[in-house]
């Protein structure tokens, strides 16, 4: 493996879901670095290196006592800046050495980390997940390891074509690769759309179309709008209209829509943490709804594993080797070099 | 592991079944190279390295359709000679990139590639399996992956001394080790023969003389005369007869014999594909007989692979590490020195 | 990983039991040695390179016939001297190349090898485990191998403050770590002794007082004297007496107490094998509560198995970072010096 890391440390990550450290911390390891994870109370949360000083025992093995996390091998104690706090028999308190803390936040339904330097966290950059505040929408998801490179899950993601091949039997169609995409990039952000008219709907979105209490069997207008910011965040607009409606201006009254929300965070150079879900503002009280969408993009999105998993160990094995880049690949090429951008920077 | 490779590339190897092949794309790795294989119609097969050029997804995820091997992933089409054929919205016809065909042939039951230059590729030599080709000959086998360099595999055919103690209850006997070996090496091939007279049969050929409708319970004369041709085939004639026939030369009415197919083609360095079976010219439409004999030949091999994968790992941790040359090893010697010979005019 | 071997050469090893090699050849790892064990006879055992000097397969897969054993390959006979002894149809007595012995020897219910040089090999410097030659001692044990240093092991044993987080439900208990303990090195050997008074004997002490047929609910005064001797011995008394009785020194009518045995051997750098047992010279005829001690042991000591494990894969991430001495840690801090003093002297 090359040394030249593909990711930026000065940028906020998702570690993890909040209800992964509920009463125990949690080892995950982000952007290269080993983290435990827990809960301090009164909201907070907290990220350390998951290395015991005393003996080097990973802290995520142990537990959470007010606040601490107390290590379960000898019983070590650290707060939350990764100072020893406490040690029966032991004046640990008086030590200087402890460990590295990690900014992290909870917000918007994820605890968020920063690995790189302290100071230049700024919680402001965190991304403004606005459905996650709102009664407006309902959201559902899960979360993926998967063993490839963070950027390949990016240009997956940013150009939708594979739904025809990898998707074909739930949100892929063949008018997906018939219609070009549109690629702009803006600032630091980079946005591929594509509209496809009067076309049948595929059968993820016939199920969401009678959730929404609409005819499902007609000619629709289908949009996807994704939309790259870094890190590793992937927002995509997506719906169907009944067709002639104004398509993604249509009238809620014969749509569905949401957006699939795409939150990536390399844990090595060649593997990351997908943590996917949907959003939508429809119907938004129908519990049933929410997990029939969830488990529907839980068996889609495994479909992408396998093809991402091959993808990655196909490009260890032929390092160097050049790629094309067609109009389709053209988010993923603008994702990419954004990254390298705020790479050069730090 | 040391760089130098151990097997020619200009050579055909067996790469797969037909059957393997039929419907769908096969990803396999042959001589260090991955290749995916698929059938192009009228009788014809092609070998591909199985990268895809548009992002470097193995095509062997994919589909054929027309002759064209079709990837999985965004939906590049490619042709036989590894030329970008078609994509939906995509003018790909005029890329000179390409990726690299592989000659390939289907015969004799198998097909057959050739890692090599392509220039180089004589389908005239392709050994001759005239048992394949013929209806006075039944034919069963079957394929296995070593975890071996595949020279531990043709030395492990070429001196069946090993039959005494790896396979005691089917085809082993003491017999065998008594018998001295005679090597002799013609041009390119060697041949190790051993002969052994008014002996019992072992439990496997007991069953063949059975399946022969012949006496099961009466001493015979055994032969078995194994040859090897570079890169990777071992042919082997093995046989009983009632004892005092004639022995290799008695009449049909007494004997029961056939050809150990063993065709072997490395995988990397350290690991290789087996392809097994057993040719026989005896009650040929005899369908449940072949199968019976296949069975017996799954679990006598599978009897090998645990020796020589230990055997592999046990010379991995002792590179350089020599070894003796007996008498019994002569065949394999020999095969390793053609090898050489062979690797030196490359 | 560094090349630095952090275990003497020049020792006694357990390497296996003696069950592990009846009727059979065993093959183990034995400081970075590739080994196969048997037994020859009349009481003697043998260890060997595990590598056929023919053709490089592992003897541990073949047989021992007439105190030889016999390679399961192609019948290759070597004595307890690595020497080719016998072979059919080959006249290989004569060969003067053979494979390398390591001294072996069966004493105290083990097989123990030394795997240096073998003209040092004292059979006096094997412990001499008093508790396994006489009647009035019980003992039960089993054997794991853990991926770690084996000095994590010894750190492990030598610093029983664990219990209390480890072993909560079963021998540990908060008084362990508010006791502080006593480490004392003695020539090339370190104590560490702990005694708790007046105290709620833990679940399994109250067993072993029932055991003994004797009050579990009282009050009792505990003992734990940990004694490294190197390379790899760990030997604790522990127990309890009805409090106010002497404690270990209280009469046998009030107490229960044992040793508990820990015979550490380096398989690599970083794994090694733990034979672990627990001799009692208390009701020593009950082979059901020797059953019972051996089953509640074995469970306690899996709880370590994750524990070090992932201590040494943190400190294997963490080359050369340093890890605190507080006084808990004295004990295996000194065991470290004495084995870094037996390794300068080698």
């Amino acid at each position: 493996m090359s040394n030249v890391k593909h990711y930026p440390k000065h940028a906020w990550y998702v570690a993890c879901t909040p209800h992964e450290i509920e009463g125990k911390p949690l080892g995950r390891v982000i952007c290269g670095e080993s983290l435990v994870l827990f809960r301090v109370g009164n909201g907070e949360v907290a990220a350390l290196e998951d290395f015991c000083p005393h003996r080097g025992a990973p802290l995520s093995l142990g537990t959470v006592e007010d606040g601490l996390v107390v290590c379960g091998y000898h019983g070590m104690k650290l707060n939350a800046d990764g100072k020893c706090a406490a040690m029966v028999g032991q004046r640990v308190e008086k030590f200087r050495r402890g460990i590295r803390p990690y900014p992290a936040i909870e917000r918007h339904g994820y605890v968020w980390v920063w690995p790189g330097e302290a100071s230049l966290a700024d919680p402001g950059l965190i991304p403004d997940l606005h459905w996650a505040r709102s009664p407006d929408w309902a959201f559902g998801g899960g979360m993926f390891n998967i063993r490839c490179d963070y950027r390949l899950l990016i240009d997956n993601l940013m150009d939708l074509t594979h739904e025809t091949y990898v998707h074909a039997s739930s949100i892929g169609q063949p008018e997906i690769e018939e219609a070009a995409p549109d690629t702009v990039r803006e600032g630091m952000s980079v946005t591929v759309s594509r509209t496809m008219e009067n076309i049948p709907a595929p059968p993820f979105w016939q199920d969401a179309l009678r959730g929404n209490n609409l005819a499902a069997d007609v000619p629709v207008d289908r949009w996807q709008i994704c939309r790259f910011t870094p890190p590793g965040s992937v927002m995509i607009d997506v719906g169907v209209a009944h067709a002639g409606q104004g398509g993604f201006d249509a009238p809620e009254s014969c749509r569905a829509s949401g957006i699939v929300v795409d939150l990536i965070t390399p844990e090595t150079d060649d593997s990351c943490w997908y943590f996917w879900g949907m959003a939508r503002n429809f119907n938004v009280g129908d519990k049933a709804l929410t997990e029939q969408i969830r488990a529907s993009q839980h068996r889609i999105f495994t479909e992408d594993l396998e093809m991402l998993e091959s993808q990655q160990r196909n490009l260890s094995a032929n390092p160097g080797r050049s790629l094309m880049q067609l109009n389709i690949d053209q988010g993923g090429v603008h994702g990419r070099k954004i990254l390298e951008e705020l790479l050069a920077r730090e």
